[in-house]
């Protein structure tokens, strides 16, 4: 009952202070071991897409790591230590400009983690993806990379990267 | 003479530490008088869109202001001192992966600050737009921000902004 109330308690001074009330839910690691980067929805811009085969929309930010190789033109192959986001969403009409498609329902986000040391099995990668906004992790056992390094082969001379950092200023 | 082997061995010097050799070429302010903001490259991501009617990719960044009132939910009205630069890119489609729609030239960035005292003509916001890598000023004079203010009449109710923050984890 004490507890209840020192609970309540704490609700309603966050509340009163316009604290984001959110619950913090642990998110597992993926079955290869690699764990969700922190933080990723403050990194940077490199690019976005649009697939029309699946109806999503994506942005692609990277760590310091990778936005430095971005804008030495370092990417090919991309340095030890970078990693890249894909933020994917189903795509929306935009309600007052019906030709517009922005993002919708969350998908997933999913991960590229260099360590040429590491990886050496998936070109130098390693692969990750969280499904959905609980963040499940996505493959059954630590072969799921071979669905992901599959689907990477025709960028093969790329990094197995699909990502063109766009073009700034 | 030696003052283009003074240049030229900057130049080495430069190029050999792996630095950028870009020239600072200074942007010029829009006819309104609002200045390019700085930095804007490394504001963290709001939203994505696809315009079909013009052929554009873009992304929508934010200051530390509007990253801020995006993540409370107080995005309606946005808080004085929030900028939003939304950077548009000619669509090009990925040379491995035809369904997928990637950033191609670099079309313009614009930006939406908001002041509810210094633009209450126009919503509470300053307009800006500099178009292309060379960040030409758009308009011929002030009244520019006009053709802005009347395509964001239909968002009148959401603080007449387009954007809608992509949902995250």
């Amino acid at each position: 009952m004490k507890i209840k109330m020192i609970f309540l308690s704490a609700a309603v001074i966050m509340s009163a202070l316009g604290m984001a009330w959110a619950l913090s839910i642990p998110v597992r690691p993926v079955p290869n071991g690699i764990e969700i980067p922190k933080g990723y929805r403050d990194w940077k811009i490199i690019a976005s897409s649009h697939r029309t085969d699946n109806n999503t929309l994506r942005v692609i930010l990277g760590n310091d790591t990778a936005i430095q190789a971005v804008r030495y033109g370092k990417t090919n192959p991309w340095p030890d230590g970078s990693i890249m986001a894909k933020i994917v969403w189903k795509d929306k009409t935009h309600e007052k400009w019906p030709t517009a498609t922005i993002p919708g329902e969350f998908v997933h986000a999913e991960f590229m983690i260099k360590d040429s040391t590491k990886y050496t099995k998936t070109g130098g990668w390693g692969f990750a993806r969280w499904l959905g906004l609980t963040q499940q992790p996505y493959g059954k056992d630590a072969d799921f990379v071979q669905e992901c390094f599959g689907c990477h082969q025709p960028v093969k001379d790329n990094d197995y990267v699909f990502t063109h950092p766009a073009v700034f200023p």
